[in-house]
């Protein structure tokens, strides 16, 4: 056997993660700086906690975990046959077989059966035993049919989408025993089966900060603060774009097209990919009359500063009360902010896939370079947490990419050069034959209490050569060769391996020099 | 709807994550003490990567996703017909509708076919399209061979059971970069569909040191010293338990039932809940002759020193190859190895479920308390990678339970005090209005630069009591109001919460006074 990974995964050895792990700790770092908590949600969540937020196509992309055991035992069959037959499918169910059973009992028609006009919850008590015997008329050639209407029935559980909702759901269940307003930080992976390409992963993390409770704009400001500081660290020049979902809103309003917000929204976030006629086409399309359509194309040619798109903006949005309040929260921003790493930059366009976002939206990109796919996400949702039931909890908060940094900070050689030479151990025991080894051990474990890593090479080898080479390997800085008169004397020779040189040391004398190294 | 999440997993709050993070911290530490070097693997892996690994019961605990897509296409028809007649059960899928088209089609008769002897892959590019029949054919209610049958196909991934197959899986395919002997540890969630109890749970955390590619008894050593360090500095007093495989392989021998060695594994493995009565009944119920069993039962009752078993042990084994070979290796831990927190026993009868041990293999439970699950387990394996197509790599490691260490220590109450009572923010900034907000801000980011953890209170209130309840209830030690004076001067009134004390400050003097603490 071959041994492989699904398509989308990576593993990560030693070296990647001191890159990831610099980054993470960048993250961390500043995520606390700024008062968020950590929390931690479960991988598995019920296929209901997630299923529905992330719209049509997201839900797609959401991996289902099989039931265990006997799955297929929950298909509903008789008492519990009426789930399937809401199905408004449930008509191709009625097969020639069916029909007979289902007249008989009902006394009703061929016809008014085919027809449809037959109140299915009904005759479900009725049917009882015999319902078993629909099911196992079913074709199974009619898989695509088949396949989403089992897949409802043996995946209670799906693997994580992200790490807002399932901190929304968190909040619901904890809101008794949190201190509102919360925030918290969260850092762990999540999986989408997406078509797997240069930046996008079928498994990658998340590191989320959010303030819930609050509809206060300075934790808007906070989480500009905050980003500004990661990436300056993390020296990362980035374009951080922003938007307010109002404004969005306004435009729908304005050109009377309310009900095709969602459809705005998608179209004009295509404005990168498929240009302005393409744009066109699309609101055209979608049922947009071609006045409005005409309204709208000012917008999509914004240029200048920010103070002069917000100038246009105001033309456009004249006294709509909700455009009116978009702009007032974006003036609040840009004449509060204050980035150093960051060029911040409105972009009406803006409008980022989910559907909860309400407030400012954001999205990051690396400023350089020609590899700029987006690095972090975020906005204020106003009412996330009303579909789990409890509702009026504004709140706010950013996803840093973390897969997606690493490789921005890959192409642009961006990763401190210590970090790939430092290894963890700080010195190796190399030796001679099995009484030198066993005495290395003794040594070792001094420099462990003085919390000094050190490795002795587990095997006896008379050649010291290739003990060296393992320290080579390894990037281990220092080696110590014990022999017998080391053994004797007590005075041990430490070889540093960048310097080439060597010098005669007692072990109190090497603990003192590690330590500082540390 | 009333959200809630899957049985068996948790979420984590913060002041649960500042108790599972020092728990990680310690043990991380240690890795890195001993050289062991991080890596991750992804959490889906190829169900093939994973199933056959754990023995029969593992395999149904292995969570396993649902393929994308319309994955009952996936199911073997017609011209892929092949992979399901390669089932040993297939037999079973000869229905009477199949029987005349097989006949017709073979030219065998109704018995040679139903008594199996016919070449199925023979008959599929015969059968072609019409084996589409055979499925439509299948009885729905034949459900448990049925999803057993299906779930093959609707699965090409699985969630990661435990990091030790995925280590191995990692090793191989990395085998010519890696430097060995090669020291790795891993820290991340495993999934098993196991009955959810007190200390089981279905999502936890394994924590693994493993070194591979080096058959040295020092490595075995270094563990004990790891796992004793790691125990000692979480304060945790264990009994480290251990025994060696080829022990068992030797009582195998001794009794002539090498072919039951799994089998006497087991049932040793189950003295503690059984007892000897239930030892003895099950192995002559696995076919063990009664004075073979005889033979066996004076290891049941093995009392004494580590040195007392050894000899006892010794006159057991006799002449035996593998027994004193296990016995030396079991004689040099005893002899080198030196630990503190650890009481170390040798255990004859701990087997540990994992086919894959085949010498020393390790058990850790607390010394103390009424909860004493295993904490810890390990062991050597010669030959884990074979199965990958990389043979002879000697391995051993050992895997902290994270979320039972944590289950023990509240028992034990062994957490430091601190931890709960630390919040990672220093000081809260209080105001009673906007302009005194967006001066709080200002000071912030200034506390911020100089690594200072602090947040504003987002929301404007006159309520200087709710924002003081806020940073109480986070456990943030200073408060600072600011009011105008303290605008217009420059000077803050330092509130220490956990005195009642204040005193007036400079905003360096409150940057020197917070770094200190740090």
């Amino acid at each position: 056997m071959k041994p492989s990974i699904p398509r989308g995964t990576r593993d990560f050895g030693p070296a990647e993660m001191q890159k990831r792990n610099f980054i993470f700790s960048v993250v961390k770092k500043n995520f606390e700086l700024f008062g968020y908590e950590p929390i931690e949600t479960p991988t598995m969540e019920n296929s209901e906690t997630l299923l529905g937020k992330y719209g049509e196509e997201g839900d797609k992309l959401v991996f289902r975990i099989l039931d265990s055991g006997e799955f297929l035992e929950k298909i509903p069959l008789g008492e519990q046959g009426q789930k399937v037959l809401e199905s408004p499918k449930v008509e191709s169910f009625i097969t020639d077989d069916l029909l007979p059973i289902l007249t008989e009992e009902t006394g009703l028609t061929d016809e008014e059966i085919e027809a449809g006009n037959i109140d299915f919850n009904k005759i479900v008590p009725i049917l009882g035993e015999k319902f078993i015997h629909f099911f196992e008329n079913i074709k199974m050639s009619d898989l695509s049919f088949f396949s989403n209407e089992i897949v409802r029935y043996i995946t209670e559980k799906a693997l994580r989408y992200d790490l807002t909702v399932p901190f929304a759901r968190y909040v619901v269940m904890n809101q008794h025993n949190l201190t509102f307003p919360f925030k918290r930080y969260q850092i762990q992976p999540v999986w989408r089966a997406d078509k797997p390409q240069k930046g996008r992963y079928r498994e990658f993390y998340q590191c989320d900060a959010d303030i819930i409770g609050s509809n206060s704009l300075i934790n808007e400001l906070d989480l500009i603060s905050l980003m500004d500081k990661s990436f300056s660290e993390l020296k990362i020049p980035v374009l951080l774009k922003f938007n307010n979902r109002k404004i969005l809103s306004s435009i729908a309003e304005i050109i009377n097209a309310k009900d095709k917000i969602v459809e705005i929204t998608i179209a004009i976030d295509k404005l990168d990919k498929i240009g302005k006629d393409g744009v066109v086409k699309e609101l055209t399309e979608k049922g947009i009359d071609a006045s409005s359509v005409q309204k709208l194309t000012p917008l999509f040619d914004f240029k200048g500063s920010n103070a002069d798109k917000v100038k246009v903006l105001k033309t456009f949005v004249g006294e709509n009360e909700i455009g009116k309040k978009g702009i007032e929260e974006i003036e609040y921003l840009l004449l509060n902010s204050n980035t150093s790493a960051a060029e911040i930059e409105l972009d009406i366009t803006l409008a980022r896939g989910l559907n909860y976002y309400t407030g400012t939206i954001f999205e990051v990109k690396a400023n350089a370079g020609t590899f700029t796919p987006s690095i972090l996400g975020g906005g204020r949702y106003d009412d996330l947490t009303g579909i789990f039931g409890l509702p009026n909890m504004s709140g706010v908060g950013i996803s840093f990419g973390v897969d997606r940094i690493y490789d921005v900070m890959e192409e642009l050689n961006l990763f401190p050069e210590s970090i790939s030479k430092t290894s963890s151990t700080k010195l190796l025991f190399a030796h001679f034959d099995e009484s030198n080894r066993d005495y290395c051990i003794s040594l070792a474990n001094e420099l462990r209490k003085n919390n000094i890593s050190c490795e002795v090479y587990p095997d006896v080898t008379k050649k010291v050569a290739k003990q060296f080479e393992y320290a080579d390997k390894k990037n281990i800085p220092f080696v110590c060769v014990i022999g017998s008169n080391e053994m004797q004397n007590k005075r041990y020779m430490l070889k540093d391996m960048s310097k080439g040189t060597q010098e005669e040391m007692s072990l109190e004398d090497i603990i003192n020099k590690l330590s500082g190294q540390a």
